[in-house]
């Protein structure tokens, strides 16, 4: 493995934690388990989009979908108010327990660290704002600007070329098997965060490296640095 | 509109309906709502595969996949056992009612009919025979064999090739939006079967035809023709 210089993070899911999303969709009177269905199909679409060469927003995706998703029969208020409101949600999630002590080893080890998310920087913004970690991240990056979803060969480009990095001196970090994949197709060294414990797909390239949460990671860039 | 010659199926969710799957995971131990998600994440790691310029079977995915989404301790039986029985589910669904006189109906009318399914042929092949309308299909189509999934353009492409018949020629009829998209981006006809009565995402290509179940489609499309 190359001396990895650049730490890239995922942001939905693999620094914010989902769970609170199923509150959101209960509170409009849905079932709590339409967000993971919600959350897999947004990725569905943008990659079908991205299958024909298009691109469109995260957010104008996960909206549409509610409005799909969503028996207004069973809602307790207006579509549209049920909509923004597991939006809302959405856009103001919490990091997991494991990322502030994750971020600040990594930071304090000298590494540079960026996002690099298929959903707008806005989101990241407050994310790690509200977590007190934004100034540990150089920049924020949204596929919003590359017009491609991870994981197109050219959204991790794309990374490299904002960081004036080679790819293999980059590590992407992330929850999500097909974001690894991707990451590891374009020439990246990949972390994989597997908190729940499940195992990782056989479809999929397997990980550089395999972690419980992001307090370990720091750790095990280093000793596979040495 | 072209006149159209030949009607392309997708069969999973469009001519098998998936509601017995719920049944296979609560048989197993795990909730029913997994198999919606299940079915999402299927989709979205075969796309992901075919955005990085790979492809593998509908089913090896699908098994993978269980394997990371069923959580052991709380099955009834070993998680091989498992994924078996939901697998095996998934091998013998049977078709949705406006099935059987939708495609006779379209047989009537002189039409070819053929599948085009991200899924294998042999499930495709089961199905019909099951129902008794093996017969009124031509050819039973398999992205397996183009080894790009739908929506990539090779995909319908490649079922035009298969067919000798120009795509303007060929409707694409399915329940999935992200197939729609595909099909009219590669210059098919479309008809989006929407069982459920919910609103078309306005991320993708919109249908030429919507209908509420296969029994209307023929009439339909004799009525564009004329």
């Amino acid at each position: 493995m190359k001396a990895v210089s650049t730490v890239v993070f995922d942001v939905n899911e693999t620094l914010s934690d989902l769970q609170p999303l199923q509150t959101r969709f209960s509170d409009v009177g849905a079932p709590g388990h339409l967000a993971p269905l919600w959350f897999a199909s947004v990725l569905r679409d943008g990659l079908a989009l991205t299958v024909t060469g298009q691109s469109q927003p995260f957010a104008d995706i996960g909206k549409a979908l509610l409005f799909s998703m969503l028996d207004p029969g069973s809602l307790n208020r207006p579509v549209d108010e049920a909509v923004q409101h597991v939006m809302e949600g959405f856009m103001s999630l919490s990091v997991h327990p494991d990322v502030p002590p994750g971020i600040r080893a990594l930071d304090e080890a000298g590494l540079r660290l960026v996002t690099l998310s298929n959903g707008s920087s806005g989101v990241a913004d407050r994310l790690l704002t509200t977590a007190g970690l934004r100034e540990a991240f150089e920049t924020l990056l949204t596929v919003e600007d590359a017009d491609l979803w991870k994981p197109a060969r050219g959204a991790y480009r794309f990374a490299a070329e904002q960081c004036d990095t080679d790819l293999a001196e980059m590590v992407l970090v992330a929850v999500h098997p097909w974001d690894i994949h991707g990451a590891a197709n374009a020439g990246m060294v990949t972390a994989w965060i597997n908190r729940g414990g499940g195992s990782y797909p056989e479809h999929f390239t397997a990980p550089d490296i395999e972690v419980s949460g992001l307090h370990d990671l720091a750790d095990r860039l280093r000793t596979a640095r040495e």
